[in-house]
This record gives structure tokens, sequence and C-alpha cells, in this order.
């Protein structure tokens, strides 16, 4: 007699058929997976603002979440600053975390490997001599990144290893993390009398 | 007669004195300008998870926010998700814009020019058959960002432009974007019988 837990179907909550059925149909349609994502942000005073995530591009139309989503960003007290909200390096450890988590469950749907648990902690050194503008040897960004993770699940300790290392090679935010992206910044100064000029920067 | 607008000082709540008796003071002791980010992960089910992010290491010790600051991210339902929270990239262009609008609030206070408004618009292309492992030859990430300020301030669009273009100088998280940086991923499964083991991947 076969045990029980061998033919039970893993339940994460990643609609891994709707995925693959995606995969299949974008795959003829490549237009359709042209997306382009969007944030928003207001200076509310100092270094405290908030940034907001609503609509997006995609599918060949414009999307919306089902609500909108608002971020407050901010410097700390030991920066001279109010702390009203997380650093914006934070944020971006957060980003990368929830971007590998979402892996983890979507290739541990696949795998049919059931999860209980998975905490990630995020850890990222910098000398902040570069943003102060001490020393311009020292770049302005992290230093390096380290994540673990502990996973509870019906697996192996190397079956865990290999969800998280599937999970990085189709990871969006780790791939932005690891990889440079082009960045183009532009500004307008608001004209109350017209039309605003346009400055590349 | 002077005219009153020239002599008067900007107020854009950003602490430019303090901020530059700490580079000072940390120039003479940079040990203490070493800093360690940290954000934690929660894994709630299907690709939802939460973030956390509550102390740090900074100026040679342990330093708490004023309150912990939680962010949830998802995929949206084009995804065959919830949409319980921003997508981790949208998390990623709200980081950027908020790095670069607290360092153009900041600039524009050393340099004595009054901010009425800053809103930040960003928009990054990104051909999602690289996260679906559709074409190899795509990335994961973006294709490129675009961010474009709008800025009312008692200053030239060509000082706007400048006050801009100093802001990324300074950024870490424009560095982060811009820049490679290493991130090693480690996992380790929970076992309840015993200490966990530790898998390198």
């Amino acid at each position: 007699m076969t045990h029980a837990t061998e033919t039970k179907t893993a339940e994460n909550g990643v609609n891994v058929t709707a995925l693959l059925g995606a995969r299949e149909a974008l795959s003829r349609a490549p237009e359709a997976a042209r997306f382009k994502w969007r944030a928003t942000s207001k200076w509310l005073k100092g270094t405290h603002s908030r940034g907001t995530v609503e609509g997006f591009f995609g599918l060949g139309g414009e999307q919306m979440h089902r609500q909108r989503y608002q971020f407050d960003s901010d410097h700390p007290e030991v920066f001279a600053s109010e702390d009203n909200g997380a650093t914006p390096v934070e944020i971006v450890l957060v980003a990368l975390a929830g971007c590998l988590t979402a892996g983890v469950a979507a290739v541990a749907q696949k795998r049919n490997i059931q999860l209980r648990s998975v905490q990630a902690t995020v850890e990222a050194p910098m000398d902040i001599q570069g943003i102060l503008g001490i020393d311009p040897e020292v770049r302005n960004g992290f230093d390096r990144i380290k994540v673990h993770y502990e996973i509870d699940a019906d697996a192996t300790a190397e079956e865990i290893a290999a969800l998280v290392a599937q999970s990085q090679k189709r990871s969006a935010v780790f791939d932005v993390v690891t990889n440079p992206t082009e960045v183009a910044v532009t500004s307008s100064k608001v004209d109350r009398s017209g039309a605003p000029g346009e400055f590349e920067c």
C-alpha cells in the first residue's frame, strides 16, 4: 500500500495551470508579453515621499490593480530625518525578498512540494561614505546582499535549496539588482504661466 | 533696495547643517559609516508575501526605526494571482523614485532653492517572456527605466535639471539599479527534530 503523502497534491495557492497556459499563449503572441510597470512618487516634506502603484500595461492593454498601493519612504533619525517610512534601500530589499519568495512558491507548486512556512532574512552592508560624498571610491549602493531562507516544507534540504536556486533564475528583481539597468531621468519645471520646459540631465 | 526673495532661506524640511556635520564626523570616523540594512519577508499564500523593515546597524550600533514598516507584495490577477499587493518590480520603482526625490530635496536645501512640489513618474518596460521562461535571450528584469520629474520651485528649469542630476550622483537606489550588486542566497530546512541543515545555492 502506497503511503498517503506520496500521491497528495501540494496546495501552495499558486495557479500553475494558469501560468503554464499563459506561457503557452504568450509564446504564440509575444507582443502581449510586453509589459510596462509604473509608479508615481510625490514629495511630502524633507526626505519623506509617498509612492503610488495603481496601473500597468500588459497583455496588449491597460490593467489596473485591485486597489491603489502606497508606500512612504524617508530617511531615519540618525540621518537627521523624521523616519516617516522605511528608507528606499530597505524597500529594495523587501522587493527582492518578495520576488524570490513568490518564485519559491510557484516552483514548489510546480514540483508538488507542500510549503508550510517560508521566511527570508535579507542583509546588505553599505558604506555611507559613498552617499555622503566623503570618498568617491566608495559606491553609493550596497557592497553586496545576503538573503537567507528558512523553509518548512515536505521536501529534503537539497530539494529546498533547488527551489530557491530555480527562483533566482526567474526572478525579475534578482535580475534588476544583479545586472545593470539603464535609467534615464528627465525633469520639467512646472510653469504656472504656460507649458513646462523639458531638460535631459 | 534688494528684492526680498534674494535673501530668503529655503525651507524644504531637510536639516542640511546636521547632514554636513555628519559628513564631517564620519570622515574622521569611517567605521561608523559602515551600515547594514535589513528586511525580512514572510510568505503568506501563493505569490503573496509580507516584508518587514524594523532595525538596521549603523554609527557603530544597532538602530531601530521609529516604528515597524510592512509591505505586502503579490502578483496581479493577469498572472492568475490575487493581487494582494504591488508587484515586487513596482516596489523597486517606488524605491528608486523615493531615493531620487529625497536627494532632490536635500540638494535643493543646500542650494537654497525653495521647492513647492516634486512629482516623479516612473515607467519601466519589461518583456515577461523572460520571467516566464519562454525566451532565454530575454532578460528577467526591466528593459530600461524612465523617470520624469515635474518640479515647482523657485528656480529656473536649468537649475531644476541640475538638482535632479546631482541627486542621481548620490542616490543609493540609482546605483543599485544601474550597477550590478552581488546577491548570495542560502537556504535551510526547518527541521522540527533538531538543527537546520544549510545549503548554498
